[in-house]
């Protein structure tokens, strides 16, 4: 069967993964080592994933603020003696100036900075100095913060979207008065996410606690929303965290209570990126494409006018733009629907696949019959293909229009339901021992190769074991490049014997390699 | 008259520029010199100058993308041997991990980059590089993008929102088959920036042509929209640049023409940034603080409920939240209109000074007697004074919340008569000699300190003189702390004498001193 990629999910998952971020002309390499250009159609979805998710942080009653792009070194310092195992690798700021010499342009020697500022991976430190100038009594609490940015962090081997030196955030940062307080925010972040990855990404998620080897530095506790790619791999999709008063205390953040005293004040972090995109195509795509779900697609039908260089050509254009009128005026997920005519001079053919690859959710082909006959039409990228053909669907005029908004739910539904049914159908429970858990996933391959049989998650019943015994299980699940993911919210009220350990078990959690 | 800000803006228009930043909860300096943190207050303002401007840009048919942060130096070197007048005041990146050594936590000598990185100044290379491999033929062109971004310039001497060593911005970056289309290009972004300007900020602007000596380095031609503040300086609130083919060649953007040719791209470029936000403030701001249009406030109506820890205190609440809850069904300006009740647990007489210094158009105050007469109190911020009394209004309830709407757009539109009047009446024609040039503006006080009198701008006909002879006029007028600000789009058809030359105009142009 002829597809619209040169590389299928099941030859090479990897590859299949850049052929999409590539033909659905979403990101691409840039000159500048690990950073990536994103291009119109890639960031149209990012600017949707944006507008969504900050009407929900703002609703959950969060102001947006600018900190900073650079931090002192001393900040960084600073944090590094309050944080176990905290991240170096970073973007250093040393000089201010240029200067031509000996026709080379080059640092300038004499602008040298006194202290060093680092390009930020993440603004505990920045806004923990702001929280600590901005509060000062228990009226000021809860504080509640967030900040769209980017954010940089060196990475050695990257991959558009998933991992990347640079790439775009949210991040949130919140002071409360009490442990209570703020681990209800965190939970309702967690949640927040969670609605909003299944409501607008149609990607389920699992909700849960990372084990302690996979805390956030400085965090007291770490949650999750974690989503399975169809390699069977996990997505780390946004994390909660509940930072406990560690960074209070390094940075000083203290409130006048009711009674006078000062206490220190009990801070959390949240954010999601851009790599949620990479979730969005792996989650979605299939061999032709993108699949993009409408509720993100900065077009959700896409108008395709066959000319053939006649004079009926202005009567089809005519119908076309009438059509993407009719359509602009009706409302989908609370938004206007994003309708346009393709009238690039290019042949109507290639624009099928260019939108088919792209993913957009209705494509519509209106060549003079359609006008003649007063109908539409159309394809539905969710459900392209009909054995090897494509399947097209046709509706008179008024019928389609009106039905418009429906359609699209239904497509956001439908490819929710098939990412739900992928991910309930691959939760693994039963296995028991370690070597179950071995002979289960077998070989591990490398990354950027073919990956072996899809095997999704594993759920198991542990005993939870901490320091160094979790450490050695840590060890031992690398080995076959699995890790622990979550323990989902929901949990039973027994447990079987540990998987690693064979004590009796106090939890279940989630077992994956992953991105 | 007792007033809501320590300093006015006849004893000191700079300090009091300071206090509205500072009291309107607007920014503050953060510890990285010369970078600012953009509080709630400051960064609602800017998210709706994106909104509206946005929309604007996508509706001239634009694309949003987004480029790397880091640019490679070799980009810049490129860059400057084709560009005269490159400033190279910058942020470089030269190594890209920290170190633990000897106790101190610095740059790690094994972890120098090769090549250093330049955090981006503008983008015009980095997507000029893009360009170069997006653009094949004419049927790419034109290629429109914009991107929002945030860029840094080292600046010696910074001053919130108006010149910060990191601001936000948008810029527009466009490709075209030729001049006259790269041209309209950029005479439509000017118009995009002169009506957005007027219309959402209510900032009255003059739309011209810089001279010579103020292009941007590497355009043929820029052109600038100037605003006028109430000092009677000029702010340069936006440009709009036609690029010829210069970065084009230094960067191999060419495309096979209809003829199968290869030429050379026109390119643009056009940009605004959070300065707009310092204009926005020394044009409307007053010796009470800011006052916000309408169109950019992020609380349109605030309510403050009157409370005195009493039974009838739910009372009000619950009227307040009716309130707000009914306002925020209506639309203004497009938009839904945005309310707000302030339930801070502060006294109420502060909380109504806390939204007057920060500008909020209007300002309702509820007690019980407002509940019990189903009425309405409100103050407008554009109106505030009756003497030395604030003024209040009052309305049956229904009958203000049907207002609010019409209200808010006569808010707008009073804010910008008032500017508008001030630019029209002070843009001072006749003066046809560089000694009444002088003496009309009276010697120059140093930036930082009060201002002399307050003098606008003069309006003069010119001979546009070139090279040497225009450095010279340049610094004839640098020594008054005078500039050349544009010259208008709008030009009569026969001038006046050259008041630098004495040879015979050809042109008018504004004079004035400028931030």
């Amino acid at each position: 069967m002829q597809r619209a990629l040169d590389v299928t999910r099941a030859d090479n998952f990897p590859e299949w993964y850049q052929a999409v971020v590539r033909d659905a002309d979403m990101a691409e390499t840039s000159p500048v080592r690990g950073c990536m250009v994103i291009k119109p159609w890639g960031y149209g979805v990012w600017e949707l994933i944006q507008q969504s998710l900050d009407r929900r942080i703002k609703d959950t009653g969060h102001d947006n603020c600018y900190f900073p792009l650079f931090v002192p070194l001393s900040f960084i310092a600073k944090e590094a003696e309050h944080v176990e195992g905290f991240a170096k690798e970073m973007a250093v700021v040393t000089h201010h100036r240029l200067k031509l010499i000996d026709g080379v342009l080059q640092p300038d020697p004499s602008a040298k900075l006194e202290e060093p500022l680092i390009v930020r991976p993440t603004s505990e430190t920045i806004i923990g100095d702001a929280f600590q100038r901005w509060i000062k009594s228990y009226r000021d609490l809860p504080l509640l913060i967030n900040q769209w940015a980017n954010v940089v962090r060196w990475e050695m081997r990257t991959r558009l979207f998933l991992r990347t030196a640079e790439f775009l955030w949210q991040e949130g940062h919140t002071a409360h008065a009490d442990r209570e307080d703020a681990m209800a925010e965190t939970m309702k972040m967690l949640e927040v996410y969670r609605e909003f990855s299944e409501t607008v990404l149609a990607m389920p998620v699992m909700a849960g606690e990372k084990p302690d080897n996979e805390r956030f530095p400085g965090a007291d506790n770490t949650f999750s929303i974690e989503a399975m790619m169809q390699d069977g791999k996990a997505l780390q999709a946004g994390t909660s965290h509940y930072l406990g008063t560690h960074f209070a205390e390094a940075q000083n953040i203290r409130y006048q209570d009711q009674a006078g005293g000062l206490s220190l004040c009990h801070t959390t972090s949240w954010g999601v990126s851009t790599r949620l995109i990479g979730g969005v195509i792996m989650t979605h795509g299939d061999d032709d494409g993108l699949r993009l779900p409408p509720a993100i697609a900065p077009r959700q039908v896409v108008i395709v006018p066959m000319l053939r260089d006649k004079p009926e050509d202005a009567e089809v254009l005519d119908y076309c733009e009438a059509l993407a009128r009719e359509l602009t005026g009706l409302s989908a997920f609370g938004y206007p629907v994003r309708a346009l005519v393709d009238r690039k001079a290019i042949r109507s053919g290639e624009k099928r696949w260019n939108w088919v690859r792209r993913g957009a959710p209705v494509i519509v082909e209106v060549g003079p019959r359609d006008v003649a006959g007063g109908q539409v039409t159309f394809m539905r990228r969710d459900d392209l293909r009909d054995g090897d053909k494509v399947r097209s669907h046709a509706a008179p005029r008024a019928e389609f229009v009106a039905g418009v908004p429906a359609l699209l739910a239904e497509i956001q539904a439908a490819l929710f339901a098939e990412a739900k049914a992928r991910l309930d159908g691959n939760i693994r429970t039963g296995i028991n021992t370690f070597e179950a858990l071995a002979d289960y996933f077998g070989p591990a391959g490398d990354d950027d190769e073919a990956g072996g049989a899809f095997r999704g998650w594993v759920r198991a019943s542990w005993a939870r074991p901490e320091g160094d015994e979790l450490e050695a299980v840590a060890n031992r699940l690398k080995a076959l490049k699995l890790t622990l993911r979550n323990a989902p919210l929901d949990q039973p009220k027994s447990f079987g014997t540990c998987i690693f350990t064979g004590r009796p078990g106090v939890q279940e959690i989630l077992i994956a390699r992953s991105y």
